[in-house]
């Protein structure tokens, strides 16, 4: 490709509302352009990396035999309705009326889609397991659209979906598709962490996120050195490692504690460790009153919480609510006598305690030596507290660290929610009717490119990873009126495009603007046609060396197969 | 891609509201499915066809060195507004708004969006020409969605867009567009006529469509035997092979003609043929009261007068403006004395007449022995009639036949519309700006899968042009149970997937089931193992072969070498 055909309107600066690297990077190498909030134009260059991305993912879907389609964008909310998304799914949903009122809605995932066409279609074990995906445009209304493609209002998603007869298909089908993600992850050059992102409802392990780490990451992933451990920290489980020494119960004793509005305060006033005091916290879970306890010094995680209770929606009481069904305002609020509690649950800490602070079911009244199965009883137990950084990992008890990191992927098996609530069902082999076993796959491929993007920035640029590179040979002639260089040029030009994506810069433009431009364009390989051009030597750099090294056609060849196999 | 992983639903009969064979033989063969009116999902199998046909815009494309890109979905209102289209576009155009109550639209096409881009990047002479496309869904809600791809609400066109610093630049990319386009249809298989669409406003020839004929075209074109002419009927020019004799112009003379509402009727009471009347047609173009003569065996063709006028909106007058404008009703209506007129304007046909009958600007009256020039003026003669089937064309003189046809393609020098109004302005070498020269040049892809199919229909399925086959060669297996065939099939599978696009059914089904599914896959080469599969032959056949032909492996590697090249 010649670049003077090339359209790539590069710029010194990035906007100063792009805070992302990557968004700045993309920007300014004109890869994309913002054409109103969160929804981008991809520009030639942009366009090629994310062909290359989606070129890697069929090859991959090819070789576990699941064949591609591609769903409309445009889908009627009577699909929603049947699933009882529509009303659910709340503001990021782009809704519309056609000409004839009918209501509509701008797809932001497919499960409704591809379970109808599932359930029309497919009616025999005979005809499973099976397994469809697509690379498509989704549209979500983002409240706060930023940083470039990772959090827009239009992306490009690849979402896969597998329906299987058993559970063993099912097993099977997500082991594929893990690996096949592990693949595509790394063929993009994208270094990810598949982490435990979510512990279900159907028992097991259900749910991979696919995690690249990254400074502008919005989520935050737990880890440990070794690599053995890694969940999203909504996930994250730690080892506790706190052991209070057996003490005999004492009597359970009522005490005013005036201004104890937090632990600190209370420990500090009663003069006792937070580890001796447990927490009550009142939870309103799909409306049920339930009591949550943990020690002193943990804190509460709501996403493994609402797991927990296997409930839609978990939310702490308010202060009116609290007050109502406890008689008592927030600190004062305990186990004891809490007959108002549909149920008590607590976190593991909870456990071994002895003669712990506890809220008297008062304002301002705390009971100290309370114990367990004395004075309070607990339904469950489980963990229940967000994880923090040093803790030990549950695999090999290394200190876990943090890092903030981007979602690319999310895989998940999910059963027959959809199948059995839209009539999706099958025969089986003895003829009996049962639901179709559903699997969903889903990679954000415009967010894997800002992600790949944010992992091999250069100081000037970007060093593309050599399969999604937009170009993997940048020929850049310094001087357009030397002869001797457009006749080198142009043969490496015709040479190595045989093989390879070849862009030759053969603008007449400043050698400073051209090799400002090939940093944007991060080519794995960049050939510099100069000087030395009748002689048959040219300049070599990879975004990633320090400087460019000289080297003769032959010697160019071999350097080039090497790189680029 | 073996079958039995290959989701491809087909069914015995085609929905009873499909009336076009492409729209059955598609939902037949499991190539598409409806998800919502006009809105398709393209199942793996009608994917693949798309696919191939983005494969080939994309590599002629290369060609003329107009590199890809992508534009969004999701448009701001604000973009419209700016080139008035917002308002004129009319109820085609999918509107809704954002969560912050932002307007928005689902791009229908992209001329705004383009200039747009290019107004902010493009500044100079010297980065031009340049062009660049898309191959993108599109969004427009028809009121009355049909025939499958053919006229559907959501829907894949490759649209383009050429910037040109001078006319000759755009001259020259108008012309490779041509060319490319006219070769993308040949790969595809697709025959279709370029044809003259529009005399526009720029003068030349400013516009080409691209026409397949197929029987259920929505279009009509004009053709003649040699191919040397094709026009859109909206646009056909004809000869007008009519003569009068000269004649002594006579004196005007004013008759009663009563009920006589049309030409018949009043050529039969005044006993003269219909070449001796002129008719006169009051028509409003944007406001102005344009007189419209023609000679009354001819019909007044409205695309003409308004390119003519060049008026954006021509209607004929209704009832009660006719005779508050004329003071006659219809019939009644002529051009002498007719101060009323802003404009007389008249049909070529309506030259070299000598004592006609025109309206004598009174209901029921006409004048007798009207002569041009002495009783009646004309400001301007133009070719303003509908042309008729068996006229001679205006090439050859040979007999004008027409033919139902559809529309794949359209390119189009638009000249400096949107870039004035939008304000893309660029420096040329004086350093003076002007406005930049823009084309825009379309393809149907989804469509032209439809054309494809209407033109190589078979008996029971399609078959297929090679390009654009979903896959190229098919292996039938006979019996699955049977080791001798399996062997054999899996061998040819093997070597022929190095090149080809291979179909493998190996599914546990009946020979009629699946000889059935094979004739909608429309392969070019079938080839079936069966009993014979241990004495190393097989059965091939294309789909327009009356039967099968027994080969060797031998003779099918030359025939399959020899077929698909």
């Amino acid at each position: 490709m010649r670049q003077s055909k090339f359209f790539m309107p590069t710029l010194k600066e990035a906007p100063s509302d792009a805070v992302a690297e990557s968004h700045k990077l993309m920007i300014r190498g004109g890869y994309i352009r913002q054409v109103t909030a969160g929804v981008y134009a991809y520009l030639p260059l942009g366009y090629r990396v994310l062909r290359k991305a989606e070129s890697i993912i069929e090859q991959e879907m090819d070789k576990i035999n699941v064949p591609e389609m591609i769903m409309p964008h445009l889908l009627p909310a009577t699909l929603w309705q049947e699933s009882g998304r529509y009303k659910k799914y709340g503001p990021e949903m782009f809704k519309l009326k056609d000409r004839h009122g009918r209501e509509s809605l701008l797809g932001p995932t497919h499960e409704e889609t591809f379970t109808e066409i599932i359930a029309k279609n497919l009616k025999s074990y005979k005809q499973m397991p099976m397994a469809l995906y697509q690379i498509q445009t989704k549209f979500r209304d983002e409240n706060r659209p930023r940083f470039g493609l990772l959090r827009g209002r239009e992306f490009v998603m690849l979402d896969g979906y597998s329906f299987a007869a058993t559970r063993d298909q099912l097993d099977e089908q997500f082991n594929d598709q893990e690996n096949a993600y592990k693949r595509i992850f790394k063929r993009a050059g994208v270094s990810v962490h598949p982490v435990i992102a979510d512990s279900g409802t159907m028992g097991g392990k259900n749910s991979t996120e696919f995690q690249a780490p990254a400074a502008i990451g919005e989520d935050t992933i737990a880890t440990n050195e070794k690599g053995t451990y890694a969940a999203n920290l909504e996930m994250a489980k730690s080892i506790d490692t706190f052991k209070q020494d057996p003490e005999d119960p004492k009597e359970l004793a009522k005490v005013a504690t005036p201004d104890c509005d937090t632990i600190e305060k209370l420990a500090k006033f009663l003069d006792v460790p937070a580890t001796r005091i447990v927490k009550s916290i009142l939870y309103i879970a799909d409306g049920q009153k339930v009591l949550v306890l943990i020690r002193g010094d943990k804190q509460i995680n709501e996403v493994k919480l609402g797991h927990v209770l296997d409930a839609d929606e978990v939310h702490e009481a308010d202060t009116k609510d609290l007050k109502e069904i406890t008689g008592s305002e927030k600190g004062g609020v305990g186990p004891v006598n809490a007959d108002w509690a549909d149920k008590i649950i607590a976190d593991e800490t909870v456990k071994d305690l002895y003669n712990v602070v506890v809220g008297a079911g008062e304002t301002d009244y705390q009971y100290k030596n309370a114990n367990l199965d004395r004075d309070f009883k607990v339904d469950e137990f489980a963990d229940l507290r967000v994880a923090n950084e040093g803790e030990p990992d549950p695999v090999d008890h290394l200190p876990l660290k943090f890092t903030t990191s981007i979602e690319v992927g999310h895989i998940f098996k999910l059963g027959t929610y959809y199948t059995k609530t839209m009539g999706a069902d099958f025969l089986d082999q003895n003829g009996k009717s049962k639901p179709v076993i559903m699997g969903s796959y889903g990679i954000g491929v415009t967010r894997m490119l800002s992600a790949a993007v944010e992992q091999h920035l250069t100081e000037r640029g970007v060093a593309w990873p050599k399969e999604i590179a937009p170009f993997e040979i940048h020929i850049v002639q310094m001087k357009m009126n030397k002869d001797d260089q457009t006749e080198l040029a142009e043969k490496l030009e015709k040479k190595f495009s045989e093989k390879y994506d070849v862009l030759y810069d053969d603008r007449k433009e400043r050698a400073g603007v051209k090799f400002a431009d090939a940093d944007l364009v991060g080519a794995p390989i960049r050939i510099t046609v100069g000087k030395k051009a009748s002689d048959g030597i040219v300049e070599v750099k990879r975004p990633t060396d320090a400087k460019a090294t000289e080297m003769s056609i032959d010697e160019l060849d071999k350097f080039v197969n090497q790189e680029l196999g």
